[in-house]
């Protein structure tokens, strides 16, 4: 393929070579040379400074002109006042796209912002350069060694983020990376005045790297275009939209953050009834789902077996899986009949909820001997397990052995079951129960067991995966 | 007062004397006599085994009839098929309180749990026993060294928690110490054939060592009671009620647990709208409406000033305030004005939500120098802090410092505040951002900030805050 038939996006993910003008020479170690550099970035990189020689180790150029050979990519990192002259010497280049790293635009709302972003985007437009940002963090793509984050991983993943938010995606990054989930690409894109929601969508419907795309969207520019993209995306792989700023409140923030017009809540209100996007409210909300979506068997119904220790817990959790859409039915009569078999406890519950046997030690011993049986049951689509740590609040003997012990039969049984498994971890509020759950949950994510913090999580996000199933269906069958 | 005019809850909470029927004497460091004798209970305790001579250290006797002093209190720790025979014991002795901590009755649905439940209760009734449980934990009442878990703190403080579940009832003692709340009596009263719901309120509506009253409750035999001790309770002071089984799935799950009926939806829902009383779905709402109740100043209304870092998490939060039936509304343009003059970055807010400067070494600077200013705005009324200390995904150098730098200038720029505050801490998924957000949740709550993992649990207690102080209002009027 000649460089003439990529998309624009193959460039902006797969640069030649990056300009960074601005190339900052008193934050060497931090900047966005060394983080190219360092990330494991392998085409060229070319320092712009016309007070430096030379940054982090590389021949400094006084402008882009002067740089002898072709720049596909260039990094603003200036004041806001030089953007419009350095984006003349980007048409004057033959740049392809320009990442707008520096804020202060329409987002701030005062008129020199306004009148700059305009010129800005005036001249890209005119000559053919494509422009990212302004006021966003730019790409994350760890194949080809770009970040916006020295501490993001190297190792790359099937997640797909798009963020109008730089913060947000970082959060995500880490949020994902702390649960083992990896990324494809991430794209902080800001005030979007050219790439927007829409078009960076319908690239990664197409990105064979890419199995499950997450948004966080304030605004969009071009409506129907987004709708297209979305039902697009919906068809092929699942897609979970935070469109932040449905509330009045929400709105008036987006406005002084993106400059977006967020738009009507009943507009997006019906964005989401008409395209079936997986909506979700925090950015916990778009993790929880995509590791659902990632790591979850599909599972074949609503009816969920719910297992843990603890009575009111289990009531509790009940009453959360079908707040958020799930059932907690009775057991199949035989199904009851072989669990009381191997519970001997007086009072401990076998209708479903079960109770798993005698703490964290004993919950091993039902995961070994109970779990085949609930795995049976007919009543029932997948499998709940919570664990209840903080009961203990950190005294408990042998706390660390008994939930690693627990973890590592529970990660191991997972193997053998027909039923897809989730677990939900209650931490509670001390170290000691939070770390011995951290290890439990690394432990159980490693076996590809989606783990959440609570049951309130996991069965808001078993929901959305259902949904998704079932409207993937419905979208298959009317291809 | 004579013992005949005190309450029978003053004995079971203030008993001269416990007998332990059914004393261990293979777990005698962690058994019932044990944990009165090291919590610091003062009265006399007698174990009751007739295998054994002495247990923990106190001499033994072969039955409950063989004491030769009066005994107020009597533990059951023995076989279910034993529990009737003891009730009838503690007729003989002129026992005030049975609390049955077996468990094995009603709650499992066998022929002979129900037999057996029924029998204890005819022979306390007809006997002038009163009865906790039986499938309960009983009594934690610190001032008393009275509880059932060596673990839980000595302190006593306000916060008084009634529980149908004994594990419900520990998560949330945990819950609330790990926050600094410390409770004045907390009762786990499970299969309720005698002391109920409605009879703990009524003692806690008018027990002086109460100021907020939790009450995790599966069903209540008699509603008009319970409706009217809530009422009053309500009059008093705050009630929080965790109604588990509320849905179909709960429901079902709470008839094997303790054996309640938990009632139609129409029927709670009815009742939360009547009473008032503070609803929560989870423990850990509870714990955070409580914090509230118990640390924050009373807003004067619903108008939110948000203030952190980062403007992606600003629009999420300020969605979230309005969805917690709060909201975030542009500061006047005096306080906007104000704000800009000492926030130098380009793009960060100063409408409201408001980015604090620099992370979270400038948010302390904000701390510092904003948060007079946000005080002073006449278009909000109280102020929530929320600091995304996951953003750095654990990364961040001198996390810990910073951190703690920031906690502490908040803790202690709120001395001279006049609106209420509280504070959201998002710590992410690593133990690094954990560790170092807890010890800035201890630092804040100390100081009396209620402290909460994040806007939307913030917003959530927040609201149920001042919807409580609104009918408070309205039924200190009606008096």
């Amino acid at each position: 393929m000649s460089p003439q038939e990529l998309h624009p996006l193959d460039i902006l993910l797969n640069p030649r070579s990056v300009a960074v003008v601005g190339a900052s020479t008193s934050d060497q170690e931090t900047g966005w040379v060394a983080r190219l550099r360092n990330f494991g970035y392998t085409g060229k990189i070319y320092p712009v400074n016309p007070k430096a020689t030379e940054v982090y180790g590389l021949k400094a150029y006084a402008s882009l002109r002067d740089i002898p050979d072709p720049v596909d990519y260039v990094i603003f990192n200036i004041p806001r006042r030089l953007v419009p002259r350095i984006m003349e010497d980007c048409v004057a280049k033959g740049v392809k796209l320009a990442h707008v790293f520096t804020a202060g635009f329409s987002e701030i709302g005062d008129e020199e912002g306004l009148k700059l972003e305009q010129q800005m985007t005036a001249i890209a437009k005119a000559g053919g350069v494509r422009v990212l940002g302004p006021n966003c963090m730019g790409i994350y793509y760890p194949k080809a060694g770009l970040t916006f984050n020295p501490d993001f991983p190297k190792k790359a993943g099937q997640v797909a983020f798009v963020s109008q938010s730089g913060a947000e995606a970082m959060r995500f990054v880490f949020l994902g990376h702390s649960v083992g989930i990896h990324f494809s690409k991430v794209i902080s894109y800001g005030n979007a005045v050219d790439l927007d929601a829409p078009e960076l969508l319908e690239y990664l419907t197409n990105d064979d790297e890419t199995e499950a795309v997450a948004c966080y969207i304030e605004g969009v520019k071009d409506g129907p275009r987004f709708v297209r993209a979305v039902r697009t995306c919906l068809r092929k792989k699942p897609l979970v939209i935070l469109k932040a700023g449905l509330t009045e409140s929400g709105a008036g923030a987006a406005a002084s953050h993106t400059a977006s017009l967020a738009g009507s809540k009943a507009t997006w209100e019906a964005f989401f009834k008409q395209t079936k996007a997986i909506p979700a409210i925090t950015m916990d909300d778009v993790a929880d789902v995509i590791q659902a979506v990632v790591r979850m068997r599909r599972p074949r119904g609503r009816r969920v077996a719910l297992v843990g220790r603890g009575g009111g817990i289990g009531v509790i959790a009940a009453d959360i899986c079908e707040r958020a859409g799930l059932k907690v039915p009775p057991f199949h009569p035989e199904t009851r009949e072989k669990l009381s078999r191997i519970i001997p406890e007086a009072g401990a519950g076998v209708r479903n909820p079960v109770e798993t046997t005698l703490g964290l030690g004993g919950a091993a011993d039902f995961y070994e001997r109970g779990l085949g049986i609930v795995d049976t049951d007919p009543e029932t689509d997948l499998i709940l397990v919570h664990m209840a740590v903080d009961v203990y609040g950190g005294h408990q003997v042998d706390l660390h052995e008994r939930v690693a012990y627990a973890a590592d039969v529970l990660a191991d049984k997972a193997k053998s079951l027909t039923k897809p498994l989730a677990v939900a971890l209650y931490t509670g509020g001390y170290l000691d129960t939070i770390t011995a759950v951290l290890k439990a949950r690394d432990r159980l994510t490693k076996a590809g067991i989606p783990v959440y913090p609570g049951v309130e999580a996991a069965s808001r996000a078993i929901s959305k995966l259902i949904t998704y199933e079932e409207v993937a269906r419905k979208y298959s069958l009317a291809k």
